[in-house]
């Protein structure tokens, strides 16, 4: 059975939950507190030199890291990763975007206020990262303007990648409420067959 | 033709020339100044609504975003992507953790001491950037020291994602004369057939 190592809170590690379960493949949990860093033990960096979460353990001793990696592997051949080269190609251009433009600023401010609670101590570094998180969300918001989904009108992992923080911006002191088409895509995300939530 | 429009001394913008380059597919260039904010003008951002480059034009008005997805697409069915599965796989792997646990540090490093000459104002942020930019390099230098290549033994769009900045990583003020094994392993992607350098 596939094993997935993970913090639960994080959105890189919802991901792989929510698509797993919309495959319909069942797996194994194991959760590291990295505020303990129990990511950064020997043991565990014998898994993921890179001491990351989530890291997948396909089959015993043979472990995939990288949330978006993992996404574009179990999505192959599946209705969750597109065939056609020019939509596969826009997929992985948003998987990207979330990565570098996206995660650093919308993740990492939510980590810092709402399981840190370091607000006042990291301010000066909040309202940095809060600028770039906003230019991140009007990316999306423009691009959602005359579509429902990122790529191809299909529900694809762009959409699970991008919706696994965006949904819990707030936690990161974002207000999403001016961010209409963000927010209808995100009820219909929600409306996907076999949706999971993010404490599930 | 295809049309880049780039950032010449970028090693993301690099990446798409070597692998081009490798891959005997012309293309035409159009430099844009970041230092001038020519990739924040109401033109382009028509072009990219993230504002950034690399961006590679496929016909008018088809525009793909994003160093690595732009590597994936250009490398669909060629040797420089593997066929098999859980390779594919590998290769994603390497290719975010270049743009999250690598390009962050070891690139930003060399474009603020280099290019915008700020080593002394940004000291402190350099100082802890070089920290996480060393881990980066532990974990490739770990990697290369029982392989000569990232993924499945051959020369990938890892390879050339992870080389863009990691071979000029001394203008970031990193010294990589310790990691014996990621030196030897810039020599073999330097000997590649139709290899060009980033002055190139």
């Amino acid at each position: 059975m596939l094993h997935l190592y993970e913090y639960a809170p994080s959105g890189n590690c919802y991901k792989i939950r929510l698509l797993l379960t919309q495959l319909g493949i069942l797996f194994q949990r194991t959760h590291l507190d990295i505020l303990n860093k129990e990511t950064r033990t020997p043991e565990f960096l014998a898994k993921n030199p890179n001491g990351r979460t989530p890291l997948l353990e396909l089959e015993p001793g043979k472990f995939l890291a990288e949330s978006n990696a993992i996404l574009f592997y179990l999505s192959a051949e599946t209705q969750f990763f597109p065939v056609d080269p020019w939509e596969r190609a826009q997929v992985m251009q948003w998987l990207f975007f979330e990565q570098y433009s996206h995660e650093p600023y919308i993740a990492t401010l939510r980590f810092w206020i709402s399981y840190l609670h370091k607000a006042e101590e990291f301010a000066i570094e909040i309202a940095k990262r809060k600028e770039q998180g906003y230019a991140a969300l009007r990316v999306m918001e423009q691009h959602l303007s005359s579509r429902d989904y990122f790529v191809g009108e299909k529900y694809t992992i762009a959409d699970i990648s991008l919706f696994a923080y965006t949904h819990v911006a707030a936690e990161g002191d974002f207000d999403l409420s001016e961010f209409t088409h963000i927010l209808r895509w995100i009820d219909r995300v929600k409306a996907q067959p076999n949706y999971i939530s993010i404490t599930d």
